[in-house]
């Protein structure tokens, strides 16, 4: 999917909303573990009451490699499922040398035929140009995560007083442009939105961490929309983990959804 | 595997040499091509020809991942087939939130069996440290890559200073002790294992990027030794593509092997 298509998804729906799907096997309703494939029983229940609410799935790749070559199932169907108007998120955070970084790309952009990939950026040019060749195709590249570890080397300042994820978006666009790099931002960090806005006004920023790992919506949205709105915001476990019925799944969803058109209405 | 057991195979072997299992089903000879399970039955032959020469084995999971739910059942075939007196590796460099860091460490340490996986430090503590929950399993934590894009962060250096890959080396053994925790220090580098042992001196080094890329093995492994030796200097494309018979796959190995045998001979 292209960014003008995105775009026009996310306006036309009034919604930025990612769905993540963190489908753990132990954690879905008993009722899914009799299916011969839980996971994917589970994620189809979830794309259905989601669909009019989000603009973009990300599955957690941990949670379908965990399961063996059957996870691996579950998620191949899984995106098979999962509309085309739908931007879709490999949640993997891969990055190695640049010949075994072309594998990951072939994987997730040929294989699983996904939109976009995570990559982590410790490894540099060669481990994310592979992912920037594909037409259309996306990389997400880890910017300020939303974790408690991300104070560990993410902002250590260095002698000019960048701090390291700044030079990670000041570096990675020369890499790709506002139509193929987007830069995962915690919504655990609502003050630094302005500031990452200067670094990098045109990207699109996907921003986990709101919901249970509590982040404020209105806060990070108001300073990170750009004249594109400019922000995929997701939801895991708040969302697929609401309660046992779809009707739960879907109110956590259209929750969201309200309060990102009453934004989007009085900021555009 | 323990340290204790690691050494003694080492010692025992006059060998620190581990090979890279990166296993390209379009590279490797067409007569495997016509096996129900081409990528299996090539590592078979590698392993059985440098079974003798090596003491680790390191499969690349990309080239895995790359086939879809067939090349995980490759993978899981492969490790089952490695002895139990070689020390393994999950070359996948992983690295996420908590909760999903638990779940790459429960695939590779449970699922698969491996005794090691390469993770990426960017995003800190809680990214790294549920792999190191598990008893006799080892972190091979990305310090100093091999690749051209290792210049572009982990030399950026602090205000203090220190280059970012030895802020990673220093802040990862607050988490981690020699005997569940390694750095990936690419052979490229050789000029720098001097250093690296001032700061990590106990250690072990995966050393990447001898052979194609280049690497020096007699100079990083002179100023790279400890007293428990501390080195696993990896081979990849230089052996299991040295040819085309499985004696040119054990000369390349055995190469390899006799230099670590010499250089063993003339420092301990």
């Amino acid at each position: 999917m292209n960014r003008k298509e995105l775009v026009k998804q996310i306006k036309s729906k009034s919604s930025y909303l990612c769905v993540g799907l963190d489908t753990d096997i132990h954690k879905i309703p008993s009722i899914f573990r009799q299916c011969d494939d839980p996971i994917f029983e589970f994620n189809k229940m979830v794309i259905d009451a989601t669909v009019d609410h989000c603009v973009s799935y990300k599955p957690n790749i941990a949670f379908y490699e965990a399961e063996g070559s059957k996870g691996w199932e579950s998620l191949q169907k899984t995106i098979e499922y999962i509309p085309d108007s739908h931007f879709t998120i490999a949640d993997a955070k891969r990055g190695d040398i640049g010949n075994t970084s072309n594998l990951y790309a072939k994987t997730f952009f040929k294989t699983y035929e996904f939109d976009s990939v995570t990559v982590a950026p410790y490894m540099g040019v060669d481990s994310v140009t592979p992912f920037l060749e594909y037409l259309d195709k996306w990389v997400i590249l880890l910017g300020l995560t939303s974790n408690t570890g991300s104070q560990d080397f993410q902002n250590i300042e260095s002698k000019e007083g960048e701090p390291l994820f700044e030079s990670v978006l000041r570096k990675a666009q020369e890499w790709g442009s506002p139509d193929n790099l987007m830069f995962v931002i915690g919504a655990t960090h609502p003050q630094m939105f302005s500031r990452i806005r200067k670094i990098a006004p045109n990207n699109f920023l996907l921003v986990p961490g709101v919901g249970t790992q509590g982040g404020d919506l209105e806060s990070l949205s108001i300073a990170g929309f750009n004249d594109d709105i400019g922000l995929l915001v997701n939801s895991s476990r708040g969302i697929i983990y609401a309660g046992d019925k779809p009707a739960d799944i879907k109110k956590a969803a259209e929750t969201l959804h309200e309060s990102m058109k009453s934004l989007l209405n009085e900021h555009f």
